[in-house]
Protein backbone atom coordinates (compact mmCIF):
# COMPACT_ATOMS: atom_id res chain seq x y z
CA UNK A 1 0.00 0.00 0.00
CA UNK A 2 1.21 3.25 -0.75
CA UNK A 3 0.99 6.36 1.99
CA UNK A 4 0.95 9.43 0.92
CA UNK A 5 -0.19 12.54 3.32
CA UNK A 6 -0.99 14.87 0.39
CA UNK A 7 -1.78 14.81 -3.27
CA UNK A 8 -1.29 17.59 -5.62
CA UNK A 9 -3.70 17.80 -8.44
CA UNK A 10 -2.88 18.67 -12.24
CA UNK A 11 -6.64 20.84 -13.09
CA UNK A 12 -6.66 21.82 -17.17
CA UNK A 13 -7.45 18.35 -18.92
CA UNK A 14 -7.38 16.32 -15.13
CA UNK A 15 -10.19 17.73 -13.22
CA UNK A 16 -11.86 20.72 -15.45
CA UNK A 17 -12.66 19.92 -19.15
CA UNK A 18 -11.17 23.09 -20.79
CA UNK A 19 -11.82 22.03 -24.66
CA UNK A 20 -15.72 22.00 -24.30
CA UNK A 21 -15.53 24.61 -21.20
CA UNK A 22 -13.46 27.26 -23.48
CA UNK A 23 -15.83 26.39 -26.44
CA UNK A 24 -19.40 26.96 -24.66
CA UNK A 25 -17.88 30.13 -23.08
CA UNK A 26 -16.90 31.63 -26.10
CA UNK A 27 -19.56 30.90 -28.27
CA UNK A 28 -21.58 32.57 -25.22
CA UNK A 29 -19.70 35.88 -25.46
CA UNK A 30 -18.85 35.83 -29.56
CA UNK A 31 -22.01 35.40 -30.58
CA UNK A 32 -23.87 37.56 -28.65
CA UNK A 33 -20.82 39.99 -30.89
CA UNK A 34 -22.30 38.67 -33.77
CA UNK A 35 -19.43 36.19 -34.69
CA UNK A 36 -20.17 32.23 -35.79
CA UNK A 37 -17.38 30.06 -36.04
CA UNK A 38 -15.92 26.64 -35.00
CA UNK A 39 -15.87 26.82 -31.57
CA UNK A 40 -13.87 23.36 -30.85
CA UNK A 41 -11.24 24.52 -33.05
CA UNK A 42 -11.29 27.59 -31.46
CA UNK A 43 -10.28 26.22 -28.08
CA UNK A 44 -8.07 23.75 -29.61
CA UNK A 45 -6.08 27.16 -31.08
CA UNK A 46 -6.03 28.84 -27.98
CA UNK A 47 -4.97 26.01 -26.09
CA UNK A 48 -1.93 25.50 -28.68
CA UNK A 49 -0.41 28.55 -27.38
CA UNK A 50 -0.87 27.68 -24.14
CA UNK A 51 2.88 25.54 -23.81
CA UNK A 52 4.81 27.92 -26.34
CA UNK A 53 3.81 30.95 -23.88
CA UNK A 54 4.92 29.51 -20.89
CA UNK A 55 8.12 28.30 -22.63
CA UNK A 56 9.46 31.70 -22.58
CA UNK A 57 9.10 31.89 -18.69
CA UNK A 58 10.93 28.61 -18.05
CA UNK A 59 13.59 29.26 -20.32
CA UNK A 60 14.12 32.31 -18.13
CA UNK A 61 13.34 34.91 -21.62
CA UNK A 62 10.80 36.92 -19.18
CA UNK A 63 10.37 37.29 -15.84
CA UNK A 64 7.05 35.01 -14.56
CA UNK A 65 3.62 36.46 -14.72
CA UNK A 66 0.17 34.97 -14.24
CA UNK A 67 -1.29 32.60 -16.24
CA UNK A 68 -4.28 34.72 -16.85
CA UNK A 69 -2.08 37.35 -18.56
CA UNK A 70 -0.89 34.58 -21.02
CA UNK A 71 -4.27 33.75 -21.72
CA UNK A 72 -4.96 37.29 -23.02
CA UNK A 73 -2.15 37.87 -25.08
CA UNK A 74 -3.13 34.35 -26.57
CA UNK A 75 -6.10 35.57 -26.63
CA UNK A 76 -5.39 38.23 -28.85
CA UNK A 77 -2.57 36.43 -31.02
CA UNK A 78 -5.52 33.66 -32.34
CA UNK A 79 -8.88 36.14 -32.73
CA UNK A 80 -7.98 37.24 -36.22
CA UNK A 81 -7.40 33.70 -36.92
CA UNK A 82 -11.01 33.14 -36.69
CA UNK A 83 -12.03 35.89 -38.12
CA UNK A 84 -12.68 38.16 -35.36
CA UNK A 85 -10.99 41.56 -36.53
CA UNK A 86 -12.34 43.45 -32.95
CA UNK A 87 -13.56 42.87 -29.96
CA UNK A 88 -15.08 45.00 -27.34
CA UNK A 89 -12.16 45.52 -24.52
CA UNK A 90 -15.02 44.50 -21.66
CA UNK A 91 -16.02 41.09 -24.06
CA UNK A 92 -11.94 40.65 -24.62
CA UNK A 93 -11.82 40.73 -20.61
CA UNK A 94 -14.65 38.75 -19.92
CA UNK A 95 -13.68 35.64 -22.33
CA UNK A 96 -10.55 35.60 -20.86
CA UNK A 97 -12.20 34.42 -17.90
CA UNK A 98 -13.48 31.20 -19.64
CA UNK A 99 -10.58 29.50 -18.24
CA UNK A 100 -12.24 30.44 -14.44
CA UNK A 101 -15.32 28.93 -15.61
CA UNK A 102 -14.80 25.50 -16.94
CA UNK A 103 -17.08 22.63 -15.94
CA UNK A 104 -15.27 19.19 -13.56
CA UNK A 105 -15.09 16.19 -15.42
CA UNK A 106 -18.42 14.48 -13.90
CA UNK A 107 -16.29 12.16 -11.37
CA UNK A 108 -14.13 14.86 -9.77
CA UNK A 109 -16.41 16.55 -7.06
CA UNK A 110 -17.44 13.24 -5.30
CA UNK A 111 -13.85 11.87 -5.81
CA UNK A 112 -12.24 14.52 -4.27
CA UNK A 113 -15.08 14.50 -1.12
CA UNK A 114 -13.46 11.23 -0.33
CA UNK A 115 -9.98 11.60 -1.16
CA UNK A 116 -10.02 14.57 1.33
CA UNK A 117 -10.99 12.80 4.43
CA UNK A 118 -7.62 10.84 3.68
CA UNK A 119 -5.11 13.57 2.15
CA UNK A 120 -4.14 17.48 2.02
CA UNK A 121 -5.55 18.05 -1.16
CA UNK A 122 -4.31 21.41 -3.19
CA UNK A 123 -4.03 22.17 -7.06
CA UNK A 124 -0.41 22.19 -8.28
CA UNK A 125 -1.53 23.90 -11.49
CA UNK A 126 0.34 26.54 -14.23
CA UNK A 127 -3.63 28.37 -13.71
CA UNK A 128 -2.90 31.29 -11.11
CA UNK A 129 -4.47 31.39 -7.65
CA UNK A 130 -7.25 33.35 -8.48
CA UNK A 131 -7.96 31.30 -11.50
CA UNK A 132 -7.91 27.70 -9.28
CA UNK A 133 -10.43 30.59 -6.51
CA UNK A 134 -12.94 30.62 -9.79
CA UNK A 135 -12.91 26.89 -10.51
CA UNK A 136 -12.69 25.23 -6.62
CA UNK A 137 -16.06 27.64 -6.04
CA UNK A 138 -17.92 26.61 -9.03
CA UNK A 139 -16.62 22.80 -8.88
CA UNK A 140 -17.05 22.54 -4.83
CA UNK A 141 -13.46 21.53 -5.11
CA UNK A 142 -12.32 21.37 -1.22
CA UNK A 143 -8.58 22.43 -1.20
CA UNK A 144 -6.70 22.53 1.97
CA UNK A 145 -4.03 25.58 -0.29
CA UNK A 146 -3.77 26.67 -3.46
CA UNK A 147 -0.04 25.50 -4.62
CA UNK A 148 1.18 25.56 -7.93
CA UNK A 149 2.93 28.35 -10.82
CA UNK A 150 1.98 30.87 -8.52
CA UNK A 151 3.60 30.32 -5.63
CA UNK A 152 6.95 28.77 -7.15
CA UNK A 153 6.88 31.72 -9.46
CA UNK A 154 7.32 28.94 -12.61
CA UNK A 155 5.59 26.82 -14.77
CA UNK A 156 5.41 23.10 -14.64
CA UNK A 157 7.33 20.59 -15.89
CA UNK A 158 10.08 23.63 -14.16
CA UNK A 159 11.05 20.88 -10.86
CA UNK A 160 10.99 24.13 -8.68
CA UNK A 161 6.75 24.16 -8.92
CA UNK A 162 6.62 20.64 -7.13
CA UNK A 163 9.37 21.06 -5.25
CA UNK A 164 7.67 24.73 -3.48
CA UNK A 165 4.74 22.74 -3.13
CA UNK A 166 6.07 19.75 -0.99
CA UNK A 167 7.86 22.83 1.11
CA UNK A 168 4.47 24.75 1.72
CA UNK A 169 3.27 21.45 2.96
CA UNK A 170 6.27 20.75 5.21
CA UNK A 171 6.65 17.48 3.87
CA UNK A 172 9.21 15.27 1.84
CA UNK A 173 8.52 14.85 -1.98
CA UNK A 174 8.06 11.10 -1.29
CA UNK A 175 5.30 11.95 1.10
CA UNK A 176 3.52 14.31 -1.63
CA UNK A 177 1.91 12.51 -4.83
CA UNK A 178 1.10 14.41 -8.12
CA UNK A 179 -1.89 13.50 -9.86
CA UNK A 180 -2.47 13.91 -13.62
CA UNK A 181 -3.93 12.90 -17.13
CA UNK A 182 -0.34 13.96 -18.25
CA UNK A 183 2.34 11.44 -18.68
CA UNK A 184 5.26 13.97 -18.66
CA UNK A 185 3.78 15.96 -16.32
CA UNK A 186 4.41 12.84 -13.84
CA UNK A 187 7.71 11.92 -14.90
CA UNK A 188 8.28 15.69 -13.91
CA UNK A 189 7.14 14.97 -10.71
CA UNK A 190 8.58 11.60 -10.32
CA UNK A 191 12.21 13.13 -10.87
CA UNK A 192 11.55 15.36 -8.39
CA UNK A 193 10.69 12.57 -5.54
CA UNK A 194 7.23 12.49 -5.75
CA UNK A 195 4.74 10.07 -5.96
CA UNK A 196 2.67 9.49 -9.22
CA UNK A 197 -1.39 8.36 -9.95
CA UNK A 198 -2.34 8.86 -13.72
CA UNK A 199 -5.77 9.25 -13.98
CA UNK A 200 -7.38 8.22 -17.38
CA UNK A 201 -8.67 10.93 -19.80
CA UNK A 202 -9.35 9.37 -22.68
CA UNK A 203 -11.39 12.17 -24.07
CA UNK A 204 -9.86 15.25 -23.08
CA UNK A 205 -8.57 16.82 -26.78
CA UNK A 206 -11.50 15.26 -28.14
CA UNK A 207 -13.37 11.93 -29.19
CA UNK A 208 -10.74 9.36 -28.54
CA UNK A 209 -7.93 11.95 -28.52
CA UNK A 210 -5.88 12.02 -24.83
CA UNK A 211 -4.32 9.46 -22.63
CA UNK A 212 -6.28 6.14 -21.91
CA UNK A 213 -3.16 4.75 -19.81
CA UNK A 214 -0.12 6.50 -18.42
CA UNK A 215 3.64 5.92 -20.75
CA UNK A 216 5.82 6.21 -17.77
CA UNK A 217 6.06 4.43 -14.71
CA UNK A 218 3.80 5.37 -12.14
CA UNK A 219 2.61 4.34 -8.70
CA UNK A 220 -1.04 3.94 -9.22
CA UNK A 221 -2.85 4.15 -12.73
CA UNK A 222 -6.82 5.31 -12.16
CA UNK A 223 -9.71 5.08 -14.53
CA UNK A 224 -10.68 8.45 -12.47
CA UNK A 225 -11.02 10.21 -9.16
CA UNK A 226 -13.50 7.81 -7.20
CA UNK A 227 -11.08 4.49 -8.65
CA UNK A 228 -8.19 6.67 -7.65
CA UNK A 229 -10.05 6.84 -3.95
CA UNK A 230 -10.56 3.33 -3.88
CA UNK A 231 -6.94 2.36 -4.79
CA UNK A 232 -5.67 4.83 -1.72
CA UNK A 233 -7.53 2.86 0.33
CA UNK A 234 -10.22 6.54 0.86
CA UNK B 1 -23.67 49.75 2.79
CA UNK B 2 -19.64 48.78 2.29
CA UNK B 3 -19.52 46.31 -0.51
CA UNK B 4 -15.85 44.53 -0.61
CA UNK B 5 -15.18 40.96 -2.74
CA UNK B 6 -13.14 39.46 -0.08
CA UNK B 7 -12.42 39.29 3.45
CA UNK B 8 -8.87 38.62 4.63
CA UNK B 9 -8.57 37.85 8.45
CA UNK B 10 -5.96 37.79 10.74
CA UNK B 11 -5.78 34.66 12.62
CA UNK B 12 -3.83 34.56 16.22
CA UNK B 13 -5.98 36.36 18.57
CA UNK B 14 -8.49 37.06 15.85
CA UNK B 15 -9.72 33.46 15.23
CA UNK B 16 -7.87 30.81 17.34
CA UNK B 17 -7.43 30.90 20.98
CA UNK B 18 -3.85 31.50 20.85
CA UNK B 19 -2.72 31.95 25.19
CA UNK B 20 -4.95 29.11 26.53
CA UNK B 21 -4.46 26.61 23.35
CA UNK B 22 -0.71 26.77 24.08
CA UNK B 23 -0.72 26.71 27.85
CA UNK B 24 -2.91 23.64 27.39
CA UNK B 25 -0.38 22.03 24.77
CA UNK B 26 2.52 22.72 26.74
CA UNK B 27 0.77 20.96 29.64
CA UNK B 28 0.01 18.06 28.23
CA UNK B 29 3.84 17.73 26.25
CA UNK B 30 5.57 19.02 29.34
CA UNK B 31 3.92 17.30 32.19
CA UNK B 32 4.72 14.07 29.83
CA UNK B 33 8.22 14.86 30.54
CA UNK B 34 8.03 15.45 34.18
CA UNK B 35 7.70 19.40 33.93
CA UNK B 36 5.48 21.52 36.15
CA UNK B 37 4.86 25.29 35.84
CA UNK B 38 2.80 28.31 35.21
CA UNK B 39 1.49 26.91 31.77
CA UNK B 40 -0.37 30.38 31.11
CA UNK B 41 2.88 32.06 31.72
CA UNK B 42 4.84 29.66 29.69
CA UNK B 43 2.22 30.86 26.44
CA UNK B 44 2.52 34.75 27.18
CA UNK B 45 6.51 33.95 27.17
CA UNK B 46 6.64 32.66 24.11
CA UNK B 47 4.03 34.74 22.23
CA UNK B 48 6.14 37.52 23.52
CA UNK B 49 8.96 36.43 21.50
CA UNK B 50 7.20 37.03 18.40
CA UNK B 51 7.53 40.21 17.45
CA UNK B 52 11.06 40.88 18.19
CA UNK B 53 11.68 37.63 15.97
CA UNK B 54 9.63 38.70 12.82
CA UNK B 55 11.37 42.15 13.51
CA UNK B 56 14.61 41.30 12.42
CA UNK B 57 12.95 40.52 8.78
CA UNK B 58 10.94 43.11 8.58
CA UNK B 59 13.82 45.50 9.22
CA UNK B 60 15.71 43.09 6.48
CA UNK B 61 18.58 42.15 9.10
CA UNK B 62 17.42 38.37 8.77
CA UNK B 63 15.91 36.69 4.91
CA UNK B 64 12.33 35.50 5.15
CA UNK B 65 11.96 32.25 7.10
CA UNK B 66 8.75 30.52 8.24
CA UNK B 67 6.88 31.85 11.27
CA UNK B 68 7.28 27.91 12.41
CA UNK B 69 11.32 28.26 12.59
CA UNK B 70 10.53 31.67 14.71
CA UNK B 71 8.67 29.88 16.75
CA UNK B 72 11.63 26.93 17.16
CA UNK B 73 13.85 29.58 17.62
CA UNK B 74 11.88 31.04 20.51
CA UNK B 75 10.90 27.84 22.39
CA UNK B 76 14.31 27.17 22.77
CA UNK B 77 15.37 30.57 23.99
CA UNK B 78 12.36 30.68 26.66
CA UNK B 79 12.49 26.92 28.08
CA UNK B 80 15.56 27.55 30.14
CA UNK B 81 13.91 30.34 31.59
CA UNK B 82 11.20 27.73 32.99
CA UNK B 83 13.62 25.20 34.23
CA UNK B 84 13.38 22.87 31.13
CA UNK B 85 16.94 22.50 30.60
CA UNK B 86 16.52 19.61 28.67
CA UNK B 87 14.40 18.56 26.44
CA UNK B 88 13.93 15.28 23.80
CA UNK B 89 14.05 17.18 20.16
CA UNK B 90 10.62 14.80 19.53
CA UNK B 91 9.11 16.81 22.42
CA UNK B 92 10.16 20.06 21.57
CA UNK B 93 8.97 19.08 17.79
CA UNK B 94 5.95 18.55 19.03
CA UNK B 95 5.54 21.17 21.38
CA UNK B 96 6.40 23.87 18.52
CA UNK B 97 3.22 22.39 16.83
CA UNK B 98 0.81 23.38 19.42
CA UNK B 99 0.52 26.14 17.39
CA UNK B 100 -0.99 23.87 14.47
CA UNK B 101 -3.45 22.87 17.04
CA UNK B 102 -5.01 25.83 18.28
CA UNK B 103 -8.72 26.07 19.49
CA UNK B 104 -10.79 28.64 17.17
CA UNK B 105 -13.40 30.87 19.11
CA UNK B 106 -17.12 29.57 20.04
CA UNK B 107 -18.68 31.87 16.94
CA UNK B 108 -15.43 31.62 14.41
CA UNK B 109 -16.64 28.57 12.58
CA UNK B 110 -20.45 29.27 12.41
CA UNK B 111 -19.20 33.19 11.50
CA UNK B 112 -17.11 31.96 8.22
CA UNK B 113 -19.62 29.56 6.88
CA UNK B 114 -21.96 32.21 6.83
CA UNK B 115 -18.92 35.01 5.72
CA UNK B 116 -17.93 32.37 2.86
CA UNK B 117 -21.68 32.51 1.19
CA UNK B 118 -20.79 35.78 0.43
CA UNK B 119 -17.59 36.71 0.61
CA UNK B 120 -14.06 35.06 -0.60
CA UNK B 121 -12.38 34.23 2.25
CA UNK B 122 -8.63 33.89 3.05
CA UNK B 123 -6.32 34.03 6.14
CA UNK B 124 -3.57 36.97 5.57
CA UNK B 125 -1.64 35.78 9.10
CA UNK B 126 2.17 35.93 9.57
CA UNK B 127 1.90 31.88 9.73
CA UNK B 128 3.07 29.81 7.29
CA UNK B 129 0.80 28.05 4.95
CA UNK B 130 1.21 24.65 7.03
CA UNK B 131 -0.08 25.86 10.19
CA UNK B 132 -3.25 27.63 8.29
CA UNK B 133 -4.01 24.36 6.53
CA UNK B 134 -3.68 22.30 10.00
CA UNK B 135 -5.71 25.31 11.80
CA UNK B 136 -7.95 24.66 9.12
CA UNK B 137 -8.93 21.15 9.30
CA UNK B 138 -9.17 21.27 13.12
CA UNK B 139 -11.62 24.16 13.12
CA UNK B 140 -13.14 24.07 9.74
CA UNK B 141 -12.46 26.81 8.46
CA UNK B 142 -13.33 27.67 4.73
CA UNK B 143 -10.92 28.90 3.16
CA UNK B 144 -10.76 29.94 -0.84
CA UNK B 145 -7.06 30.30 -0.42
CA UNK B 146 -4.34 30.74 2.17
CA UNK B 147 -2.71 33.90 1.67
CA UNK B 148 -0.85 36.06 4.28
CA UNK B 149 3.18 36.26 4.82
CA UNK B 150 4.89 32.99 3.47
CA UNK B 151 3.24 33.96 0.21
CA UNK B 152 4.42 37.78 0.68
CA UNK B 153 7.93 36.47 2.13
CA UNK B 154 7.71 38.97 4.57
CA UNK B 155 5.51 40.00 7.76
CA UNK B 156 3.27 41.84 8.86
CA UNK B 157 2.65 45.24 9.42
CA UNK B 158 4.53 45.59 6.28
CA UNK B 159 2.23 46.59 3.08
CA UNK B 160 3.76 44.07 1.16
CA UNK B 161 1.54 41.73 3.10
CA UNK B 162 -1.74 43.36 2.58
CA UNK B 163 -0.81 43.98 -1.42
CA UNK B 164 0.41 40.61 -2.37
CA UNK B 165 -3.23 39.04 -0.77
CA UNK B 166 -4.50 41.63 -3.06
CA UNK B 167 -2.85 40.45 -5.86
CA UNK B 168 -3.72 37.01 -5.60
CA UNK B 169 -7.41 37.70 -6.01
CA UNK B 170 -6.82 39.81 -8.55
CA UNK B 171 -8.50 42.93 -6.52
CA UNK B 172 -8.18 46.48 -6.03
CA UNK B 173 -7.24 46.95 -2.67
CA UNK B 174 -10.81 48.92 -1.49
CA UNK B 175 -12.22 45.80 -2.86
CA UNK B 176 -10.68 43.60 0.24
CA UNK B 177 -11.48 44.20 3.92
CA UNK B 178 -8.85 42.97 6.50
CA UNK B 179 -10.77 41.24 9.73
CA UNK B 180 -8.44 41.77 12.73
CA UNK B 181 -8.84 41.85 16.58
CA UNK B 182 -5.65 44.27 16.56
CA UNK B 183 -5.98 47.96 15.69
CA UNK B 184 -2.94 48.33 14.32
CA UNK B 185 -2.89 45.50 11.99
CA UNK B 186 -6.18 47.21 10.86
CA UNK B 187 -4.56 50.84 10.92
CA UNK B 188 -1.44 48.89 8.36
CA UNK B 189 -4.00 47.50 5.75
CA UNK B 190 -6.45 50.43 6.08
CA UNK B 191 -3.09 52.85 4.58
CA UNK B 192 -2.85 50.37 1.69
CA UNK B 193 -6.69 51.13 0.56
CA UNK B 194 -8.06 47.99 2.18
CA UNK B 195 -11.35 48.20 3.91
CA UNK B 196 -10.85 47.35 7.44
CA UNK B 197 -13.31 45.21 10.21
CA UNK B 198 -12.45 45.10 13.91
CA UNK B 199 -13.88 42.14 15.54
CA UNK B 200 -14.29 42.54 19.19
CA UNK B 201 -11.53 40.08 21.47
CA UNK B 202 -11.90 41.20 25.11
CA UNK B 203 -9.97 38.36 26.80
CA UNK B 204 -7.04 37.35 23.90
CA UNK B 205 -4.28 37.79 26.55
CA UNK B 206 -5.99 36.58 29.81
CA UNK B 207 -9.56 37.93 31.24
CA UNK B 208 -9.57 41.76 30.27
CA UNK B 209 -6.68 41.60 28.35
CA UNK B 210 -7.85 42.29 24.92
CA UNK B 211 -9.24 44.82 22.42
CA UNK B 212 -12.96 45.81 23.05
CA UNK B 213 -12.82 47.93 20.55
CA UNK B 214 -10.95 49.75 18.01
CA UNK B 215 -8.38 52.77 18.62
CA UNK B 216 -8.52 53.52 15.34
CA UNK B 217 -11.24 54.79 12.45
CA UNK B 218 -12.56 50.95 11.24
CA UNK B 219 -15.31 50.42 8.74
CA UNK B 220 -16.89 48.12 10.65
CA UNK B 221 -16.76 47.20 14.40
CA UNK B 222 -18.44 44.00 15.20
CA UNK B 223 -18.57 42.02 18.52
CA UNK B 224 -17.76 38.78 16.89
CA UNK B 225 -17.84 36.91 13.53
CA UNK B 226 -21.50 36.48 13.69
CA UNK B 227 -22.54 40.11 14.14
CA UNK B 228 -19.69 41.01 11.37
CA UNK B 229 -21.51 38.72 9.35
CA UNK B 230 -24.96 40.38 10.16
CA UNK B 231 -23.26 44.19 9.54
CA UNK B 232 -21.90 42.56 5.96
CA UNK B 233 -24.82 41.84 5.19
CA UNK B 234 -24.34 38.23 4.41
Amino acid sequence: MITVKALFFDVFGTLVDFRTGVAREAETILARAGHRLDWLAFADAWRNEYQPAMEEIRAGRAPFCKLDVLHRRNLDRILPRFGVAELAEAAARDLNLAWHRLPAWPDVPAGLARLKRGFLLAPVSNGNISLMVDLARRNNFPWDAILGAEIARDYKRKPRVYLAACEAFDLPPGDCMMVAAHSDDLQAAAKCGLRTAHVARPNERGPGIGEVAPTVPVDVAAANLEDLAAKLGA
